[in-house]
């Protein structure tokens, strides 16, 4: 069985947790959860529940307003659900890998899902599938679950310690036993995780929005390392990691991926969106007409620029919100139709005017150089793009969807480059000062590998480690 | 056959029309053009093409995006198109009422769709029966089938217009036989029709936004009163209507209506919307820490509002942009779940702060009491709401979705009432001669009924008028 | 508008039909009806409700058990309902042509379904263009539509009975308004109609099978050109009709069309069946070793076959009774596959034996002769063919889906000729006289147009009358 | 976890397989196998293929022909396929147990799907589960996968000979690997497995049946114990089970389950079950007008019937070929509905007469009672119950769906008893030997435990058995 064409597109994933334990209808509170955390993925979803004696399943491809129907969450019985949403930039369909998963063991029944990546899931994979173990998914979560299985503990709490240990990466996981819900962070508590009440039970959710919505008490975000152990006698909180680890959250969380009304790590995500545009504004002042936000995660900081600045904020991009999974191109080729049917510039804004451009980051660069472009045919003068990020340079893997380095414009080029390629008159980014000054914390504590190359959790070999993330994308069955 | 339960909600269609004439996959461009009209109804959405023999239809209840699959277009051969999207605010479906209607008569095929309301439909319906017509949906659209059917003209041109006379209201009608397209605006020009150019083709438009997707060239509003004709020897202009009749605009399109990125009338939408902020703040000016508009049209005047007030702009209230059709509430009752699915307050921005809250209108006010009170709860100290419209104290009988007079709340109450009734500190809407200097042009141009009770087109008895209106949605036959 | 390509397998319409008035859950009952009468049509299904009201109407393409739901069949309120199914053999699909139609004139609402073939409706249609209707479906029926409406009768009754005078073919029709269910039987009387009680109800249906599944009692059958009408005062009964004509009952029902267990006109279909095999092997015996049907309508004469002759009856040909609709073919072709997907020969029973072989008909011989070469390979010494219908020679026009008169195999060819084509040992047909004795009715009664020419209802033109029956499924718009 | 409730409907599956091993478009012909074997399985339906490399699968709930469209089709490339139906009679839909799995271990993937029942997959279940295997689904299937994947075994076909060893019960197993295609047959030979060619290709199947449709030529049934594997050398013979067994074929398949048109084990199915039906006449004669048989299964031996006592067999019960799975009842309860959705009785044949009533079996009685009833309520004069099969007084547990023994009619009443209960005036059953004699083969090498109590694979513990085998349906997830 060898490695077949590799997707760039698919190799990480983006996803969302949600958790209930000890409510009634708790899985519609889950699903009301996913709902509020649908940004962080669009491709699939998922809710298992347990009646403390069964567990209860329904998963499919979509969003959560399609997947779930009234039914279905009648079927998912019981005071205790954890739940699922992933993303994937592939149109490919793929069930078998729908979190969360639900295996039996020797001990019962578990479900498991998580937001993040584990690194080393390959090389642990090829030592269970030697000790006899068979895989049906492509999941990294599934070698957790082997592991759990494995372990000689005594006590779930001992198993999923004990299983743990040897994984390495970026991991937020939830855990539902028939009387148990855990949450686990890794120790660099590289994506969020944050512990909530509602009135009798408890909440586990990637962000705090998802608490807004059914009316949670936010408590504390899961310490980096730590696992909150949830069962009828309360919470317990746990530090089961032998490795010692500083805490490194992921400052893209801030930049881009995470809601603008989420706090998270006590820092309000608006807010820093915001404060980045200001400190745009202070360290790269242009003299312009009007400041243009890419939306939706350009604008606070398009409105902080316009603050600082003086320029005045003006929505000169349209953002159609019906924009579905697929559009009918006519074969009678449309210019720049991919972004068209997203934005559309306002020629009476924009015409004749210099134009500041507010955008979170630059990838390949091929959208912006096509936005570049449809603002100087709506009439812009002159277009100067700002960017609330530094440069991307390096791939993520920790939970992030980025191409491979070498796609990277900011990998390759140099400023003034970049500037030329997506055809600006002027381009700036945020300065890694600039940037933690925003948000208000120091840069020790966080991850921006992306940026900078700094991974937090050593990467022994970077190919190795790449290919080990891609060898569950590319081996194995292909469930249609 | 007697009337059955009133459905307020319903009695009213919005729609919006789109057609191409003369081009190369001419069902793909009319369904990128209904996509880009989707804000203009999203109940159900039809196109018609003819290839100059036979006409071929697809209709259904849903977004563009879903009821047209890549075989459905494929199949509407032709060069010549209409579609049309319709709203409606209740969920039952009606694929019967899809527009647009075909029909065979003795002078070959017809299909026909149309954006506004015939106000008279149901005497002539009336009158027609009588004559022996038969009909089979409940729109006002059929009505004019039949009286084209019945015309003595020897010309399609001459039986539209002689059958357009009879015709009171508003109406922007798109008609396609086997070789021709026509225009109609009905003489006070209320609802919006454009007309432009795609290379060799032809193109009819409720807004401009859809041009700009297709890369179409905007040509010119058509007139009030005139139908224009376009065939293979270009575009001819008639002016049917005997009756004579001043251009009333609806001054509600401005506010609410059309998309932001549209140009109607040579006003841009956008730019409308941003001056009613501007002379709302001069008009009500007030001590605040913060703007916040009630996304999405209340953010072109909430930024209005901030540049002249100076007060600062932030996205307090975030939209959620995966909001779906229906959501499984639980039956633990969830405060205000409604309004907190589409909007979430931001605790860290509005807590402790004077908040201007910014939106277009106030229709029963039980939304904007939610509002208000979602942002106290946030922690707001003062909520001051200003809406960018007039009082609403009528019901528009010309093509918007407005409930009756009686549930109006401006219609009932005194200001200092209504600001009591949601909630807020202070409460201001823009004045009418603030909205007409914000827009750019003369009242007397424009259709205000809903906010004055200047009703263009005479409604003789406000109740007939009404019950006229309602008898097609509840006489005759429910197909589900 | 021109005429496009002309489907021949689509221009007849083979239905059932069923009513029920005044019973509680008056569309389930309809529902089961039509299940019972599945048979007569397999493309679409739909019924119509009323509450004395409101009509509630739902059609759809597809099987019965396919098209309806338990919240669709709720939805159909009321205590009087009507319902149908058609057939065709393209797989086209155009909710349009879906029966019941419902329509509104100046007497209220009214809603009809028919089996049969009005074969003067293209010059009807033509009359009424003229005079300004418009029609938006290909069906005959809504020419009967616009008679009624146009009818200047006082009562339903009058206008019915003004409205059909000029209709010319076969029809049996089913009519409901808000408080009355018509039944209408074609002067010839050549579909059936049968009236039927339960306890306090009424019902209509094309055959008594249908009645046994709900445990209805027959009453009679409806007469040829009787009108029974039924409302809160019991069945009264007119014969509308000037012209004056004679009962034609269609023979092709017995042989092939109606459900074995149904009973029409007092003779039992099955004992018909067994009769015409009994009447066959008595005319054309052969020395063989069994006897095999080509399931169904082949097994009850291959039984009288048997039992007259004493040749041993053997089920040599398995049916299939999963057969879908459409079903995937390899590009590697396979031998006769879609007779294979139907029909498996038994090599056991089949291998070394002299087989008599029995079938209903042959058409344009195709099928028989894949399944003659199926039998041989599976190692049949000799293959007689019997078929209890006289040769097939001419088109029905009067609701029997048969191919132009050029496509039949019998219009071409000698007994002789036919025999080689198919490729059997022997052929033969039943004779007409067996065909009525075995009926045991007198010949002058009923129409065998389609075996003998002599066709009832008298065809001016033989092509006008083809064009006019193409014309409506050619002409005019596609619904797809 | 506990156990649940017991539905004792569900607790085996009936199934059939279908493997095609080197053929262009092996998929398509899997479809078409899996088509011709759908009475063997209607609830859920799959195949995967592999193109030497990656595997694709397909699987889902309902029949063959809707859970397969033409682009699953395509996309299970590759030229080996195999392929699964399975039956339930409950409507639980539960897609994760649908067959084939497949899985990933140490030596590449494998996919498999069997017919039959592992007795023992409870026990074997909790040892893997306590040497650390997770589970997924709740089919005995898997237990097979985990020994093979835990097996030391260095060639694939030592890994399944050794993971085999310790699997009791019944089981036509086929396995999948990137290039070999394996057949495994129980070492007593229970359920029915096939052998046959298609030009350069190697199919296996259940049934003969299947065979025909595509063409395939049959060689030979794989023997009782036998493991066939097939890969691009040809096809390779093993016995790989230790244990000694006798071949024990299951005399049901002859009497109700396999397709007439099948011949299994040199018998002739049709054949088989006319010479019950002779053998029947001839241990039961009665005086009697007619013969009729309860459709289908009853239509054979109801011929032999016939012939053998010179009665006539008549079509006296018609079966509608239109019953789906649900049908909508109206509360107004209707007599014998279940029974009338699938039946009608011919009053016309069955009035006045003496009948024989020929069926296959009876397992609770409640069908018999209400076929008997209705039959009288014909008009019947006499009513003569006639079995194919001897009494049936115990479950059976190698994979026909039986109730629990103490629902069997036959376990609890004496012949004279069952006829009372059931309303006949006579009852027969076919003797032991009367059953073997119509057979032609000799008892010692058929199972017939359902009817004798005889079980060929030893039950030590008759309940510990029965519920290792429910252990599988009540514990673990439900996926909805």
């Amino acid at each position: 069985m060898t490695l077949g064409k590799i997707d760039d597109d698919h190799f990480h994933d983006e996803c969302g947790v949600f958790g209930v334990f000890n409510r009634k209808e708790s899985s519609n509170l889950v699903y009301l959860g996913l709902y509020a955390l649908q940004h962080r993925g669009q491709e699939s979803a998922g809710i298992v529940s347990t009646d403390g004696t069964t567990f209860h399943s329904h998963r499919d491809m979509g969003l959560v307003a399609d997947v779930f129907k009234k039914r279905d969450i009648a079927r998912l019985r019981g005071k205790h659900s954890i739940g699922h949403v992933r993303y994937s930039t592939s149109g490919e369909s793929d069930t078998r890998n729908c979190q969360p998963f639900t295996f039996e063991y020797v001990h019962g029944g578990i479900s498991m899902c998580h937001n993040g990546n584990i690194i080393n899931a390959a090389s642990l994979r090829t030592e269970l599938e030697k000790a006899g173990s068979i895989f049906n998914s492509t999941s990294d979560t599934e070698v957790f679950m082997h592991l759990i299985a494995r372990s000689s503990g005594k006590t779930t709490q001992e198993r999923v310690s004990e299983a743990a240990q040897p994984l390495r990466g970026a991991f937020s996981v939830l855990l539902l036993t028939e009387d148990k819900m855990i949450g686990l962070r890794d120790p660099n508590g590289i994506r969020p995780l944050v512990l909530a009440k509602l009135e009798d039970g408890w909440i586990l959710s990637s962000e705090t929005c998802a608490l807004d919505l059914i009316g949670a008490e936010y408590i504390r975000d899961v310490a980096p390392g730590e696992m909150v152990l949830i069962d009828n006698n309360g919470v317990q909180s746990f530090f089961p990691f032998e490795q010692k680890a500083e805490k490194r959250f992921c400052v893209f969380e801030y930049i881009y991926f995470a809601r603008p009304d989420s706090t998270l790590e006590n820092i309000n995500v608006y807010q820093a969106r915001y404060n980045i545009g200001c400190e745009l504004a202070r360290e790269s002042q242009v003299d312009a007409d009007i400041v243009v936000a890419i939306p939706d995660s350009g604008t606070p900081p398009a409105i902080g620029y316009a603050n600082i600045s003086g320029i005045p904020f003006h929505q000169g991009l349209i953002r159609n919100h019906y924009v579905g999974r697929t559009f009918i191109e006519p074969k009678q080729s449309i210019r720049h139709f991919g972004v068209k049917l997203k934005l559309n510039a306002s020629r009476t804004l924009i015409k004749g005017k210099r134009i500041v451009l507010v955008d979170d980051s630059i990838v390949r660069g091929t959208t912006s150089r096509k936005i570049v472009e449809m603002v100087r045919q709506a009439g812009a003068k002159e277009v100067h793009m700002r960017i609330s990020s530094p440069p991307t340079k390096h791939s993520c893997f920790y939970g992030i969807n980025t191409p491979d380095e070498s796609e990277l414009l900011a990998n390759n080029k140099t400023l003034e480059e970049m500037c030329t390629d997506i055809g600006a008159d002027s381009l700036a980014f945020i300065s890694f000062d600039g940037l933690y000054r925003a948000v208000g914390q120091s840069r020790d504590s966080h991850c921006d590998a992306c940026f900078s190359g700094n991974y937090p959790v050593p990467l022994n070999q970077r190919t190795e480690c790449k290919q080990s993330v891609l060898k569950f994308y590319n081996k194995g069955t292909q469930h249609e």
